[in-house]
């Protein structure tokens, strides 16, 4: 693609997101993308052929693909479930403050509205956060009694539901916290028994 | 009210909630509301002002003040960590089977769409959760690194995410497997410390 294209292209997806975002998919307009972007509505269509398509664009951009996710849990010198927790705040982070992935969550959430299929990024966060629980297993740093793959899927769905819920009820700010509760209450549940290890063996 | 106009009331309201569950509320207008319930758009327009009021009525009849809630976490003849256990697979139960709370759901996460004011239960949920940590406290059956309503408001969204998109992702045939994969995570952090009273006092 040419350098003018692709930069009309991405003047269009972010002027797109930052309204999706702010005011939803049913309340933005064709139009507003134009206005807010500075191009025509034409180019709309002509890039993304309409509304539909430039929303998906938005969600599969940053919200669903998360092309970042490998480099955040790849670092093998961090212990797994430190690169989980780590991973988990980073993704909040991005929910609370980068358009693209604000609009990408809220479109999700507005899927019933919108005329396509909306992808969405749980089975590759459930995916990362299975391989990362087996990691922790095989370096003897999870609990005995935490099956990796069902783990990480109720991991996931409860993350989500934790930050949608904190943003609806109380906004962005107070995320970090909500999130840092929430850890405290599931954490302990993924480590190792702590006494096992300073009982006698056999006992 | 008279006995004709509670009845017509009544049949309004479950005929909007069925099609709200089914199609959502931007897909919903009242004529389909009239033609699914055999009275006129008229009555929706004279019991319910039109189609905002009736879906605030719908959120407000079951899911947001879920009145059956104090009889069912009330039992204090059971402990209360197994109250609050019992009392998420109750709610659960409802949000995959009971067609005005499905819709009450739905409508709370299409709420951008509607232009009324829509309730939610997280408060009601999240303030009957406390109490039960609190009387779990009192009876020495919480960890005590617990705080009742810190926790309580971490387990009540992370719950309430589980079940959404559990829905979302897989139907509601799963939800209760799901749930107890979330519980077996989740509640060994409220248990008091297993090992503690097997150890010799002072350790």
């Amino acid at each position: 693609m040419q350098e003018r294209a692709k930069a009309t292209r991405r003047s269009l997806l972010e002027a797109a997101a930052q309204l999706f975002a702010e005011q939803g998919y049913a309340a933005t307009s064709v139009n507003d993308i134009s206005a807010r972007s500075g191009r025509t509505s034409g180019a709309v269509y002509f890039h993304y052929t309409g509304k539909e398509g430039i929303a998906v664009a938005v969600v599969e951009d940053r919200f669903a693909t998360w092309s970042q996710l490998a480099a955040r849990y790849g670092d093998e010198t961090v212990p797994p479930l430190e690169r989980l927790v780590a991973l988990s705040y980073e993704i909040a982070h991005a929910l609370a403050r980068d358009p693209v992935t604000r609009a990408g969550a809220r479109l999700w959430a507005e899927r019933t509205v919108i005329k396509a299929p909306v992808p969405d990024p749980f089975a590759l966060w459930t995916a990362a956060a299975t391989r990362l629980l087996a990691q922790a297993r095989l370096a003897g740093q999870l609990n005995e009694r935490v099956r990796p793959a069902r783990t990480a899927r109720a991991l996931v769905r409860a993350f989500f539901g934790l930050c949608t819920l904190t943003e609806a009820l109380e906004g962005t700010t107070v995320l970090d916290d909500r999130l840092t509760d929430w850890w405290h209450l599931t954490l302990p549940s993924l480590r190792p028994q702590p006494s096992r290890g300073n009982l006698p063996a056999g006992r």
